[in-house]
């Protein structure tokens, strides 16, 4: 049995975060009689000069509805890279950090993060260290998990922007653009498109044809609705293109949503406007779900160091939490499924996906 | 195929109702192209003079981030009963019904609504009448889906009342109670006290005993916490009594709430507080998950019915929508489980259910 | 000039009352470089064992969004009471309370709270104490400064339940009453049903009959409005009753609000419901007003101090903060006025005020 | 005495639209006995083929929380023009306009709109045509009025962005910018900035310097806090420039919040974001305050108008609904004044304006 465990969080910041932390100390203090370690900004804080504070039921008092992390994060930097499609770790000097952790006679680690993070966590697995580890990914695209938190708060924020702007398209009669996370995969948009009623919805999994989204604003307006509202993942690509930039004139733009403002105000002479929602999405106070699902995923992870489990991180699967190989954080991307069952229902509604060959609703 | 189907909500609202009439009058039309009637204040529409309406794209344009329900509803009324601890419906007119639908060429049925509301659907399906349930409870009690929409809307509202009154508890040094839905299981108090900070949540599912409340208010007192949060679903009851009231004092009081706060201002002296969050648990705009939820249900029962599915209701499950027998609706409750992981996570985390033998933490 | 200030809050908690406590710290310490001390739970903290601690920049960091008072405060309690209908305080130590803020070095105070709490500042300043006041009411019922922190906050949150309730009661076909808070004055009740289109608003100000109440309900049902709204001030009365309670039957119910549905129920036989807001109207994060008006009088009252104001409070009067007599701050309450230019556009819109001639509109 | 009056909405929207043309046509209706028609898409309703629809209560229910405008609008568009600093209307084809008007009986006008919009409502004064105005700017930039709907809404908004971004600021250790509207006048960025907790705010009309921002950031770092907040009014100019944009390489950026990000990262070193508020500020539900400044003065217009005022608009004055001749809404914009309260206020609480001069805080 362990004396005193650590904790880190790595990579960008997600709603939810310190309700991980939370539970993680309360459970291992309360429950298990353990002390507590902070570690500063990600695994940084356990190299050169460590940055430590021992964290007690007080320390994390009142931090459950706060955005961001109490113990600062690092996104992936020089660590870890992607060679050949994989996410490998070259460059943590593993033997300096294991070194520290014993100085500072922290026996095990609880370590929240991304595929990036969890990728050094099992390098400290397999050179022996006790490690469990808690997904974090905002854009919910980790297959060993089918949700993480941040996700669901994300998608009320772009959700409640997508209403703010359809009141102001519905007004002016405009094209509305909103952009919003999601590089690899399309769940936000997807779902945020259901629940916030736009009526076109681009991901990265469904290549979009310019045409097929002016053939849907056409069609509305034959039907007398003069607006369109259209969300756009910001990994979202054209037909036939690897990347959304084309030319020196385009290099001006900003993300894949100015592009498509740009090009349907040429092509219909509509008004058109883009929001890019970024940062907006990842910070704040999580939403109920999300810190309900950190709670649950930061007392499981330490109930699973205490019992024994190693080189595991913590999932969420069938409504439950278990426990998986922290491998498996590392495998494939969870994508939208073009022929699901929510695309299916989106396009049933009437929702078009602009793909080239996408039926009229 | 059918040329005309009829649409109706019954028993208490719930946020997401109009989602579900959106979705299912949106696939109807644009994808299979039905005609849609909507069915006014459940099935008093298809009763005496008929109250209907015909919907159309148009008419339910902009009803997605609405709370109540376009249609009106009825509370389950006269037609049907509990009956030896069963849902029977003795009372429905349902030949004088099914005359009326038929004059109104409305040849199927989409039914959303509780336990009873779904009881009368099934009578029209076992006298043949096509129809296809969508599942409503707020309390999310229903063993037959994993979800219904609503009940993440409700524990949004609930756990910022207790972000609310957590700020104020802290200031005063009291102890504020909060009473939410959940007359037979304890799912809103449950997560919304892990979401909103509680230090104590009484539910159905495990009697309460005031010597553990109040246990619970001086441990923490010891600690320098001066103020205990509370949150107790309606049908939470004392160990070893049925029912809440004891006798005409307490006959005064409104509610479980209002009695546990008497009776720990009594027993400790302390300044206590209580609010009923009623009403406002089942208005107002749906989160953005139960607006997709409804939408997703409605439009896969619209398929379910056009694909020739009778007598099922939509059912979320393994986080896919699919479709159970409707007598499934009636079957049992779904409680909390007391030992079950969320319980085990809020004990691990210091919460409280002041079980009488519940150990300290 | 002074080294070193106190700061105190008393009275209930309104949303922005740390934003006065912060604004009052950095331009404390930032712009003058005094210290400054927290005393805590009210004047009980230089009272007996004293309870004091040391006010930095790092104390008040993130303190702005939060509602309640990192201080902590104390309800009027003993020391002040209402005789022949003014504010004394016959029972304040005020010599132990002046020894204790000598020994501790504390050469000047601002006090933050509510009638009570001000006519104990003010005796320290007939002492001869340097004291400089900042309002606090969250029913803004303060003649001498034309708004209080925490008011508008109340509002938002009225409001919403407003929403909230108003697609439940369209839903149901109900009368649905929100009892808001107002002892004395009608203008959260007011505003918010102004805000939230109520159909009834009741106040202190305009006492009511129930037949107008019920006249209103008809009307609106004759124009195929089944559902009827209502707001009511905790401190409304009927015509002719000095108090609301009437006799042993009614004495079981909570207040108004519920006394209005029961009577409303019976006298129109249409189902009702009651809300009582109560404390989630005082708690939780303060509004981007609240905050801002809140940061003003804060930095205003240590500059007024500094500049050697003696016995003032801060005011705010045609959108700049002022500096009146703390004596003000005692006098007359601020009504809504019956006649004046809010009632006369809610009744110009529709709002009935149920007084007992008016008009139909 | 009229007996029929039409409304119309010009310029951009702002929340609160809505509650101005459903209070002026209750009170037109429902207090004075007037039809009401809806001019739709500004002026453009009266010109050629006019688009105009009766407004009834009944089409007015509902709209109350609802953003944007049910009669939709137009940006100024052709009409007028700023000639020599004063906005002229030249193109308006008034004789057409008053020829529609006349042959559709409608014998006065609401006019709700900004300067532009307004201009041309006292076009139809001049001629003889009874008109009263509603100023709406959600910048709130017009001095004939205190205060315009939409602009506190605009600021709530803000100000949860920025306590969005200050928790990924904290935990990433970066520099966070958002950029809010407020071209001519920085009222948006100094009450959201006061609200939102930021360290440096940039408005037009104090210039601002890099290296007085640079400084902020340092200071900053040098007391511990690693990360810094900055609100930046689109309009916000740097000292000794009357534009924002210096080169080719600059030209690629979005407007002043990215070239405040680039340099800053650039002088720095320290990771920035930037995040451009944009359209997300003007659409969605009003607050309440919002909605009940609309209802007052969409009340107080009908009441002026049927009380024979002329070329008049309605303002807020020292809390007060007056009326103002319509002229004094062409009039000087209203200014954040650099040596007034809230400035002073800021800098006392340890805000920067990043002005060249600008003492350490």
């Amino acid at each position: 049995m362990f004396k005193k465990i650590g904790v880190l969080t790595g990579g960008g910041d997600a709603p939810g975060l310190n309700a991980v932390i939370r539970a993680a100390v309360r459970t291992a203090i309360g429950e298990f009689g353990l002390r507590c370690i902070g570690i500063e900004d990600s695994f940084e804080g356990i190299l050169g000069e460590t940055q430590l504070r021992k964290l007690t039921t007080k320390t994390v008092s009142g931090i459950l509805p706060r955005g961001g992390t109490i113990l600062g994060t690092r996104n992936k930097g020089s660590f870890c890279k992607i060679i050949d499609g994989k996410m490998v770790v070259p460059e943590m000097p593993i033997d300096e950090a294991l070194r520290n952790l014993e100085q500072n006679k922290i026996e095990a680690l609880i370590v929240i993060g991304g595929e990036g993070t969890l990728a050094i966590a099992e390098q400290f697995h397999l050179r022996g260290f006790p490690v469990v580890g808690v997904p974090k990914t905002i854009d919910n695209d980790l297959s060993a998990t089918e949700l993480t938190f941040g996700f669901r708060t994300a998608i009320d924020i772009a959700t409640e922007s997508l209403d703010r702007l359809h009141t102001t398209a519905a007004s002016h009669d405009r094209v509305m653009i909103l952009e919003v996370m999601g590089r690899n995969s399309g769940w936000i948009a997807l779902e945020a498109g259901l629940a916030g009623s736009a009526d076109v919805i681009l991901i990265p999994e469904i290549p979009f044809s310019f045409d097929s989204i002016v053939k849907k604003v056409y069609e509305r307006e034959k039907r007398g609705s003069l607006f369109t509202n259209i969300v756009v993942a910001e990994g979202a690509t054209e037909v036939g293109k690897n990347e959304i930039y084309l030319d020196e004139e385009e290099l001006r733009l900003g993300g894949v949503g100015d592009y498509v403002r740009m090009k349907i105000e040429d092509m219909t002479g509509k008004e058109s406007r883009c929001v890019v929602l970024g940062h907006l999405q990842r910070g704040g106070s999580p939403n109920a779900f999300d810190r309900m699902l950190g709670t649950n995923f930061g007392a499981c992870a330490v109930r699973a160091l205490v019992t024994g489990e190693r080189g595991k991180m913590v999932a969420l699967r069938a409504g439950r939490v278990v426990t998986v190989p922290l491998a498996d954080a590392i495998a494939n991307v969870k994508s939208v499924n073009p022929d699901g069952q929510l695309v299916r229902t989106a396009r049933d509604i009437g929702i078009s996906f602009a793909a080239p060959d996408e039926e009229d609703h």
